[in-house]
């Protein structure tokens, strides 16, 4: 590792200028859905920080965002990419997302007070739709770009409104005839190294400021809708009832059991509306989102299938019809070992820990040589207005990347 | 009885008129809410109707609209009410409020072609806010009249958007600070007699078209807020989460077996919204709202109050906090038994029903005699889009209504 070098900004002083982008009153924390007035305005700010630094900025057809440090004409591999998102899930916190471009940032700037001139171009991305809390499907942009989600398919997702991607991307400047996956433009990188805030509480425990990811947890999404009879609350009586709430709430208590019973297994439903919603009816339809996670993937499928068999019991018990439809899943990706292995001599000491969230690093994890870096939160939540990371820790965790960039930038020997 | 007469319209050709205001696309059925494009479309409606009759139309202070056959210069008292409400629930059905302004017109048509000459006043009222679906306060406005709840707790009620009802009022030309308690406008009136939609299966057991009401149920609405531990989704261990959606769910399971062991008992969740709702994020607070409905006001409060200490328990089993707050609560309103042998009298053979729904009827009963009859649904759901009357029960109804109101209209002594 390199002694601590100064930067012309610190981390904390870059998201400091955005403190007040895209904050919810009603949940406190963020809310900063991709392509919404809050995102845009994040872009903008990112945009303005690499034109400040000379970077070349590059926009793809989905509106990734791409910084270049020494952008030649013809990058066609060889070059390394760092950046996370800018989006955010509702109610979530400053750091998920935004960490990651706010370090990339200062990486550079530390690059360069030490005096670093890099043999390989460097890019700092920001993905679209990491968080898939506008369109459903989390890690969208880098989906499209792997080929892991057909273009088709993603531009007919919808919003809560009912837009589509595609109306969405056009309705910003985009041409949705020309999205498309892009492999190449991916394995013009020989790495990718996403710094991340943590969302556990592993380093906490470590006292250790900064890890090196080992894995992804295999992740879905699933969407269970439940039918019934809508009727009035008042007239009709407990017998008469095909109440789909009633079911729901019976799946939901025995989805958190079903998951408790499995180690390492973890499924949750954070979403739910009733249709129609109102409170003196009884409704008609209750829809839920299931996200269910666990490392071996079989394990995963397994108990999808034993939730889908449950739903389907307790629906028929109250006279109900229930569907449960995969949205997304995300395979365990584990990190590849060669990368990994240099990062762990860059960073003498840091721990290596796996992490239950899904990363733009996961999904690139399939194509190129993928790792993330993960910074020390001490509330060990997220998703959540007190997910944080102190300042120094922070600092530390840009000086660190930069350790790392320095090393993948110089050359193919570990750094 | 009387012989059937020709109405200038049908009640299904009014009804006809206005079957795609307000429709729904999502749920199906209509949503109305009060003081909505689409209420206030109906509300233009019920006046052109009242124009083209020679009724002068009379609106108050908070919107109610009464349209008065042979208005005296100074009514004070004497007169005859009838009518209902023209809002909607979310996703209702198209005869619950509007059938009851459609067959009060009608009626006075086949009054007209009968030649009656009424020797009182009458006036068909369409009160505002009667599902309680914007402001969350059922019968707001009949609530507001008889000084069931104070103004100062009316105006400050909120939409789902944050708007209160005194801004509403405002936005619609009305004077919020004009809104009060007006029992003597009330008494002007010595009956009310609501015409409504069966909301239950009743009259198709009974193979009947019309029934005349006996009392409205005691119910009332609570809401529930669980607050639990924000956090994400994949990286929180199951016996780490502190999850107010399981809490939640549990208690809804519980809520419904306790108003099933209890006779003649309903409870029923048909609203819940998880914050901050994403599906990648376990929420930190649930709210649902819990209407409860028995005929004996002692044995309601009884159930909510086990429904408070059930939630309790199961919120801090999953190591959250609980709250349970009344929103609404009426006692079980028996009609005037003095009116309802009058009906009986002039409706030969209609079975006397008490009815689970609540309806300014039950509120209005407090100040003055009232009385309700309720038309044939012939599929017994309401508060769906399967609500319906067919046309000759409607036109009945109408007919039978004109019955009850020429008796009233006569003078004092029984029809």
């Amino acid at each position: 590792m390199h002694s601590p070098t100064n930067p012309t900004h610190s981390v904390a002083g870059l998201l400091a200028e955005i403190a007040e982008i895209g904050t919810e009153s009603l949940r406190g924390g963020y809310y900063r859905p991709v392509f919404s007035t809050a995102e845009l305005d994040l872009r903008e700010w990112f945009i303005a920080h690499a034109n400040a630094r000379g970077l070349d900025v590059e926009i793809d057809a989905i509106g990734t965002i791409r910084a270049w440090w020494h952008l030649p004409s013809r990058v066609t591999t060889g070059a390394v990419l760092t950046g996370s998102h800018l989006d955010s899930v509702p109610g979530g916190g400053a750091f998920d997302g935004p960490l990651g471009i706010a370090s990339a940032l200062v990486a550079v700037d530390i690059l360069r007070a030490r005096g670093f001139v890099p043999e390989k171009p460097l890019a700092i991305a920001a993905f679209p739709e990491e968080e898939g809390s506008r369109f459903g499907v989390a890690c969208l942009g880098s989906r499209i770009l792997t080929g892991a989600i057909t273009p088709a398919r993603a531009l007919a997702l919808r919003d809560p409104d009912g837009n589509t991607f595609a109306e969405v991307l056009a309705r910003n400047g985009f041409d949705p005839g020309a999205v498309d996956a892009d492999l190449n433009g991916i394995r013009r990188f020989d790495s990718f190294v996403e710094l991340h805030v943590e969302q556990g509480r592993a380093l906490i425990d470590l006292d250790a400021p900064l890890a090196i990811g080992s894995s992804i947890l295999g992740h879905g999404r699933w969407r269970a809708s439940v039918r019934g009879e809508g009727n009035h609350a008042g007239t009709t009586l407990m017998t008469d009832r095909r109440d789909p709430m009633v079911a729901a709430a019976r799946a939901i208590h025995v989805i958190r059991d079903l998951a408790r019973a499995i180690d390492g297994a973890r499924a949750t439903v954070g979403r739910l509306q009733p249709v129609p919603g109102g409170t003196n009816v009884i409704a008609s339809r209750v829809d839920f989102w299931i996200d269910v996670r666990h490392p071996d993937d079989a394990v995963t499928k397994a108990l999808v299938e034993e939730i889908r068999s449950t739903l389907g019991v307790v629906a028929a018990e109250e006279g109900c019809h229930s569907q449960l439809i995969e949205e997304s899943f995300s395979s365990t990706a584990h990190f590849d070992p060669v990368l990994r292995t240099r990062l762990e001599s860059m960073l003498e000491g840091a721990p290596v820990l796996p992490t239950g969230a899904g990363h733009d690093a996961g999904i690139l994890a399939s194509v190129i040589p993928s790792a993330m870096l993960f910074v020390r939160n001490p509330s060990g939540i997220s998703h959540s207005p007190e997910e944080y990371a102190t300042d120094l820790d922070a600092q530390i965790g840009a000086e660190r990347l930069a350790d790392v960039l320095q090393g993948l930038l110089a050359g193919d020997h570990p750094g």
